[in-house]
């Protein structure tokens, strides 16, 4: 096992009808912005339970922060922050609105000329305007981790930031906000958490048992979930199951210790940029192509990977393992994810060439 | 899965060398009281590493805290700590010295007239002196919870205390210091490690699969480390392993959204105090008996446990968790760890119904 350091002050307050608590867990006198995406939150009702949840506060808005959060956007939030004096920020959304809302966190508090450099150079965020998250998406990881991705169109960039001042100071996991997601988007969430696990654990063996035993939890469980919660997202054990998975998933525990990759979402990255595809779905594009191509450094952990996850049993660990590499694919395809560039653009020819030029 | 709320801040410095980063965790120009035990930190050479790290301090001593941490011993310490003004404690040791120190740093900033009301009302910790740790002896993962329990032998008293400002600023957690512990107190650890865990998983399905699993996770990783730990503690990836494994077991995140029991630990206190049982090896002896009092209940999880961790399979529920308790026994006579009250004293008749009357 390698040497870690591990620290992770985010509260997490879990369960039904746990938005009403936010008010005890922001500072008295705060004076707050609430930041939102599309505006789905004000359909399926946690924008009016957020609302009376803060009832004693001063609050402003600012809704419309787009899936892959925009610099440019997120620059008229800050002009807000300023002009407003605002002392706390709260999320209400999925990982877009969370990275968002810590790239304002540090940009808020940033001493420098122009943010951008907090990204550019990059900058670690050592301490950031508290903020907390209601997480209205499972997926990403982002409400109980420090670290986030801006995207800035005008530049064709995305890239990352983080530090230990971009921990959420709190945040709020009801699982009840599962029933008014679209089944594309659960599973997007689902695979999203899913490929999370995959960087950390599919590596190397290093003797990091019960880290790999962790994420061993974490696959099989979603595993067990996932097509309760695409058959009926409204199954409160299912949906908190799945709620957990993807938090504990991204929060830091399962990667102390033991090497990670993390190759897949490079490449991933660039495909979204490329052809616009979700990101989800460029993770499960790349992941079985990469694990056939890494074989030979990959094959122990593949091998383990199916033989306990997968319940895979076979002669070799070889056999083993590529096996594995097709259950992987075939849990994708389960939820309905498509695994070939070619089945999301005809014009795919050559993308392998410019995307190894971009890394 | 029940709702719950978890917060953890302590942050876990762990591996080889770690020792030496003590100072760059404890505020410059600390007053440092650093409490210990018996002395073994003197000749395994963590006493000095300590030592060294902290040359930058102005640093006291108070050595001399026994296991079962007793309130007259800390109360001599926390005269020091008044009149040396000390500003920060470093507890250098296992489970009794965290405790004890836990004690000092609530009763350090105590407003009330006597610190034993913290223990007997008992008063919750909201702010302690801040505190770190250099663990010595993997087991009672009070080196990254906010609990502690402390005895007062004149009142015949075994007595808990927590609250949310007695997390540790900080833990080292370095594996090398397994191979310093004598068998006798490394089967403790395990044992008290393993029993944390049924403790907080050994009660009835509610649907949390993925506590479940991390906790299933914990027991196959220590029953998987704990021979190669006593046969060579001086073996890294297993202690290395086995420490990891005590400090998960007991902070906080297994019994998150489930129910617990802890009726082995309230029983086996009592037996500490009537008969100088190890803690531990109280544990080993109420276990089985209390799966089997209260097996119609427990019979669903208690199967899990054994097709899960022991690879128990067998017709029904019933004989599948009755093999289980077997295995379970099996486990800790493995550790050499008797499981019979009978064979750590012969006066042992009429213990139940004393303790009966105690609880």
């Amino acid at each position: 096992m390698n040497n870690f350091e591990f620290k992770n002050p985010t509260k997490i307050l879990f369960g039904k009808g746990q938005i009403e608590n936010i008010k005890n867990e922001i500072p008295k006198g705060a004076h707050i912005l609430m930041l939102y995406g599309g505006g789905s939150i004000k359909q399926n009702g946690i924008y009016d339970n957020v609302k009376i949840a803060l009832a004693d506060f001063k609050v402003e808005e600012f809704g419309g922060i787009p899936a892959n959060p925009e610099y440019d956007v997120l620059m008229n939030a800050l002009k807000i922050i300023k002009e407003k004096k605002i002392t706390f920020l709260l999320a209400v959304g999925g990982g877009s609105v969370i990275d968002g809302t810590k790239f304002l966190s540090s940009a808020a508090l940033y001493k420098g000329e122009d943010p951008w450099e907090i990204l550019s150079k990059p900058i670690r965020t050592e301490v950031g305007m508290p903020f907390g998250t209601v997480l209205t998406l499972p997926a990403t990881g982002s409400e109980m981790n420090s670290g986030a991705v801006i995207t800035r169109a005008s530049l064709k960039q995305k890239l990352g930031m983080g530090g230990p001042g971009l921990f959420p100071q709190f945040s709020i996991l009801d699982p009840t906000v599962v029933q008014s997601i679209p089944k594309r988007q659960l599973a997007n969430g689902i695979t999203d958490a899913f490929t999370h696990v995959l960087e950390q654990y599919l590596t190397y063996p290093i003797d990091a048992a019960l880290q790999d035993r962790f994420s061993e939890s974490i696959m099989q469980t979603l595993i067990e979930v996932a097509p309760k919660v695409i058959a009926n997202p409204s199954d409160y054990k299912a949906a908190s199951n799945f709620m957990w998975c993807c938090t504990m998933a991204l929060n830091g525990l399962i990667q102390k210790g033991v090497p990670t990759d993390w190759a897949i979402h490079a490449i991933g990255h660039e495909l979204t940029a490329l052809y616009g595809i979700d990101h989800a779905r460029t993770l499960a594009i790349i992941a079985p192509s990469h694990y056939m191509k890494n074989f030979e450094d990959k094959k122990e952990k593949l091998a383990q990977l199916g033989q306990r996850v997968f319940g895979i049993h076979s002669e070799t660990t070889d056999e083993i393992a590529k096996k594995t590499i097709v259950a992987l694919e075939g849990f994708f395809h389960s939820l309905d994810i498509k695994t070939k560039l070619s089945e999301y653009t005809e014009d795919y020819k050559g993308t392998a060439e410019i995307i190894e030029k971009l890394l």
